[in-house]
C-alpha cells in the first residue's frame, strides 16, 4: 500500500485558515480521523458563505453529501495551525466534487487530502435540482485554471 | 451522480451496536458527515478489543489509517439506534482494508458504507511492519466466506 | 480542594445506558471534559423522548440551558459502558434543574456528577413561558420521593 | 431564575482567538452546550503553551479538572468568530480556578462564562503535588490586578 504523493498548495484555488482544538487529538496524541472531515466541512462552509452562498436557514441551498473520503499523508493535531486549500474536480448539472487539502503551518505539501461529492437538492422533496447559474458561477471559481 | 445500491446485512461478518447522541445532529437535523467516521472508529475498536487485539497502551498494536471514505445512502441521526457491520475487503502483509456498513434500526440495507485502509506500524519508528500471525488470524474472521 | 463524596445510584430516579466512543478519549487517555456534557445532553434527551416529551421539530418544547456544571470524581473513558442517573433538584414555574450522575460499569458511586439549569422558552420569542401541566407531570417523575 | 449580568472584557487578563466549526451547531442551530467546554479547554491550553508551560508529552504538567461549569448568557454558534478571555479566581498550593469568558465578534459582554477547577497531580500516582514556583509565576499573570 504505497502512499500517494501529497498535493501542493499551488494546486488549490482558495484557502481558509483553520484552528485545531485540544479535544481533536485522540489517545494516540494526533488528530482523530473523523475530525479531518469536520475541518473540511468548516472550510467549505466558510468559503461558501464568504462568497455569498446561502447555506443556512429555511431558504438555504441544501447540498447533500453523497460521498466523502480522506487520504492521510502525515500526522497533524493540536496545537497545529492549519490551512485548507479548496478546488473543484467536477461541476455537473446538480452536483460537484470538491477536493480539500489540509496544510500544517507553512508546509508546501498537504498533510491530508479529502473530498466531498455533493448534490443540490430541493429543500422539501430532497430530490436533485439543477445548480442555479449564479451559484454555478461562484462555485466555478474553484475550478482549475485551463 | 447515481447513488450506488446499498449493502445488505448478510454481506458483513460481525456486528456492533452503536448509540447516537444529541450533538451528532448538525443544524440540518441529521448526523454530521464527520460523525459517521467516529462511529466506524468505535465499531472497529470495540470489535478488535472484544477479539483480544491490544490497540491501547504503550505496547499496543498501532494501526495507522492511511485512507478513509464514506458513501451516504440515507439520512440517519439522533435518536436512531444503529448497528455497524464489519468485513475485510483486503488483508495484506502489513495492511488491510476494513469496510463498515451502518444500519438504522432493523433496516436490511445500509444507510451508509465506509472503509478504513490501515497499516500496522512500529510504535517507535512508525514504519510498516508485518501483521503477526495471531493478529492475522483474528482479523481474517472478517474476510468473506468463500 | 477536597473532592466531595460521589452520589450513589439510589439517589437518582431514572437511568439511561450510554456508550463511549474511541474519539471521546483525549491525549491523556481519558474522556475529554467536554464529552461528559454531551453524554448528559444525550441521557436527558433520550429520557424526555421516551417519556413522550416532544423536544425536536418546529412545534417542540424548547428548553434553553442557562447553566451547566460537572464534578469529576473518577476518570472514565472509552471503552467504558456507562449509565446515567437522572433526578430533578428543582421544578419551578418555567425552569428546572436536572442533576445527572455518570456511573462506570456496575459501580455504585458516580464517576461524575453534573447538572443543567433549563428554562422553557417560547419558540418564536425565546421568552420564558410556564411549563404546561402535562410536561410538569412528566418531569416530576424525576423529583425525589418524599 | 434570573440570568446574572455578563462579564466585560476588561475583567479578563489574557485573550485567545477561537474559531467555530460547522459541526458545533446542533439541530437548534446554535452551538451545542458541550462545545463551550471544548473551546475553554482549547483557549486555556493554547495560553499555557504560549507561556511556556509543558502540558503535553510524558514529562508534562498534568492538571486534572475536578470541576467545570458554564453560564450561557447569549446564543452563539458557527460561523461566529470568538475571543476567550482568561483570568484566575484562585491560585492555591496545588490547585487553581480559572475563569473563561467567551465573546462573540467585538461584543464587550461575554456570551458565556465558564470555569475549570484544576489540581496539579503527579504523573504516576495522580496525587496532588505543589505547583512549582516557575509555573506559579506564569499562572499568576492571570490573577486580577490589585
Amino acid at each position: 500500500m504505497k502512499r500517494p504523493a501529497a498535493a501542493n498548495r499551488e494546486s488549490f484555488r482558495a484557502f481558509v485558515s483553520l484552528q485545531t482544538r485540544w479535544a481533536d487529538n485522540d489517545e494516540y496524541g494526533h488528530m482523530n480521523n473523523a475530525t479531518y472531515l469536520s475541518l473540511f466541512d468548516t472550510a467549505l462552509s466558510l468559503w461558501q458563505m464568504q462568497n455569498g452562498l446561502d447555506i443556512r436557514g429555511p431558504q438555504a441551498l441544501r447540498f447533500l453529501v453523497v460521498e466523502s473520503g480522506c487520504k492521510y499523508h502525515a500526522e497533524i493535531g493540536f496545537p497545529d495551525a492549519l490551512t485548507a486549500g479548496l478546488r473543484l474536480a467536477h461541476l455537473g448539472t446538480s452536483s460537484y466534487r470538491v477536493e480539500i487539502g489540509l496544510f500544517r503551518g507553512d508546509s508546501a505539501q498537504a498533510a491530508a487530502e479529502g473530498f466531498f461529492a455533493q448534490v443540490l437538492v430541493d429543500n422539501s422533496t430532497a430530490s436533485p435540482r439543477p445548480i442555479p447559474d449564479a451559484v454555478r458561477k461562484t462555485l466555478s471559481q474553484l475550478l482549475p485554471v485551463t
